[in-house]
């Protein structure tokens, strides 16, 4: 029986994707650098800026792009908004709080969104703020940021937007045409549907182009990144090759099923399918629907009762339960309270939503007190 | 046809090792958590120094190892001695540069080792060094350095010394209990024969404990790292699954060839087999026999004739010859003069070495003035 990640990214990727992985690549060879100039390509067309943008792809997880963007794009004596409704804003203030960039926040609850109206008073009252950085979905929560509503203000108010669209990046469309961005940080693992190894930015070239000597960090410096490979098609440092070639196969089936809208359908539908059986179970989940993305899924624990103080679900138990039949979830994220998630994204369909579902309605048989004869 | 990457990482990997990337792991789940945590102890007990150093496993390339060993572990108001005869050097001062740090350097010629006796008068005459960084093997010539004598010095002169040890680690005995250092940067894809997306620092745990705090990068912060593989076994952020199954199947290899001395013998056998062939078909080395380590041998190009000014060996010309034999070799990267390399590293034993030369010798046959009827 297929092991089923419902971890947002590592997630379970096709076998065909994982065959991808099967070979070797010289990384200065002409059949890699090829590979490379074609996923370059396709990554900004994804994001409908192949005109405007470069993608820069970068060694590492996710953490390392935004850290390279931040490295990269803001501009030493520029002052930053970060928009904090999660564990990954605040990881924004974190990394930028290491380079010493100067920066103000707005934060709001784990389960509210940013607020539009509340950024562009912000960007009214400090004109100092030269860059705006936002999660556009929580993977700690799984809410979606109005991002577009939010990148409208920025660009009239004549600032940078950094969006790290970690989990959303394929999972949900965004079009650079209509949503003006600076720099969309992404990740090969997640609504790509590849294996770990691999980020990328996705930078707009006139600005890109101001930011020669900014990065303090050599690894982390998309200017020069994106001039390695602009001047020669190479990687700067030995890329991961294996895990670019299955990039470039979890692309081919993006494609094949239709885009990121037919796949923002189908993690739809998973998650649908998933907050709906778990309701019907008695988990409640933690985002009021209007926020609820299509990546992943936080449930409140159940209620403690009278009889159980300590309550009837114990996570650990409940993963250990899952993880026998071949079924990973991922542990809460949130600082209000716990919680725990599900994931909807990866190379997942409703019959392997089934299964879940029906072994947690096993395990509630087993476990909770009304159900106990 | 197997392809032959005689290029010193990415390389020739085994399809064992290959094989062990074809499964999805839960980053956060026990079976990967076993797995990493198996990972760390090899890397440090093949380094001889299980009890005194931790071995951080990091997202990326060599490079980014470096880097994270400089952004970490030196100071900010130490003061870094680099030794540099060769590109890797010369990147370390780089790196350091863009990190600010107070610097000087020791540089000789790219075909010259660093002199033991100069790094001992440096150390004796500026006070000031805290921090000595040297390039074990200079993958840019095939040079190794005398790190026996270097770390004996620098240890003598209680100073701490980094070891950029990316294509030497697992192709060259090191044992820590004998060649004192506190941080030694190595890489998945060279001496232990796995896949490129993984690089490590090997750090002596008494120093790296007062490091807290230093580094100005999140994603390369070593402290961190370290301190969330002691606090929960996982990775900070999402560390490429697959590329740590290759690295831990590998190992497996290694240890069954016979370890670190056993695989020193093959290369060492394949370098001389490489060298003497080359020899033989008219091909100079670049470096005297006594610097020439075991993995990767430069070239000179071949000398002009007053018949063909511009030299009957075009480089280009002989790599796609070698290409379209599924041989992929690899460019010079001297400043000195034009040359080209061939790595002797990887899954490559001497039926391989034979077949390349068999190439080669075809190659001269075909073009070579001298050689023409």
């Amino acid at each position: 029986m297929r092991t089923l990640l419902l971890t947002p990214g590592p997630l379970t990727t096709s076998l065909r994707t994982r065959a991808a992985l099967s070979r070797d690549w010289g990384s200065r060879d002409g059949a890699f650098l090829a590979l490379s100039n074609t996923l370059r390509a396709r990554l900004a067309a994804l994001a409908g800026v192949a005109g405007t943008h470069a993608a820069i792809p970068l060694q590492g997880s996710g953490t390392f792009a935004v850290e390279a963007a931040l490295q990269t794009l803001v501009p030493r004596d520029g002052r930053l908004l970060v928009l904090i409704n999660g564990a990954y804003g605040h990881r924004i203030a974190t990394i930028a709080g290491r380079l010493g960039l100067d920066m103000c926040a707005i934060e709001t609850a784990e389960n509210q969104a940013i607020s539009p109206e509340a950024v562009q008073t912000t960007l009214a009252e400090d004109a100092a703020i030269t860059d705006v950085a936002l999660v556009h979905c929580e993977t700690s929560s799984g809410l979606v940021n109005p991002l577009e509503d939010i990148a409208a203000i920025v660009r009239a108010a004549g600032k940078r937007l950094l969006v790290d669209a970690m989990s959303a990046f394929g999972a949900i469309p965004i079009d650079g045409r209509k949503i003006p961005f600076t720099a969309l940080m992404g990740s090969a693992n997640k609504g790509l549907e590849s294996v770990p190894g691999l980020s990328f930015v996705i930078a707009q070239t006139s600005h890109l182009a101001s930011c020669e000597g900014t990065s303090r960090s050599l690894s982390l410096d998309l200017y020069d990144q994106w001039r390695g490979f602009e001047a020669t098609g190479e990687w700067r440092f030995t890329p991961p090759v294996q895990v670019v070639a299955a990039l470039n196969a979890a692309l081919d089936q993006l494609e094949e099923e239709g885009g990121v809208a037919a796949r923002n359908a189908r993690y739809r539908a998973n998650a649908d399918m998933l907050l709906a059986g778990m309701r019907a179970q008695g988990f409640l989940p933690f985002l009021d629907p209007a926020l609820q993305g299509p990546v992943i899924a936080t449930f409140r624990l159940p209620a403690k009762t009278r009889a159980q103080p300590k309550g009837w679900f114990v996570f650990e138990t409940f993963y250990d339960f899952l993880h026998a039949r071949n079924i990973v979830i991922y542990p809460g994220k949130l600082t209000s309270e716990p919680s725990f998630r599900i994931g909807c994204i990866g190379d997942i369909r409703a019959e392997d939503i089934g299964r879940v579902l029906d072994a947690v309605e096993t395990f509630v048989r087993l476990h909770r007190p009304d159900q106990l004869a």
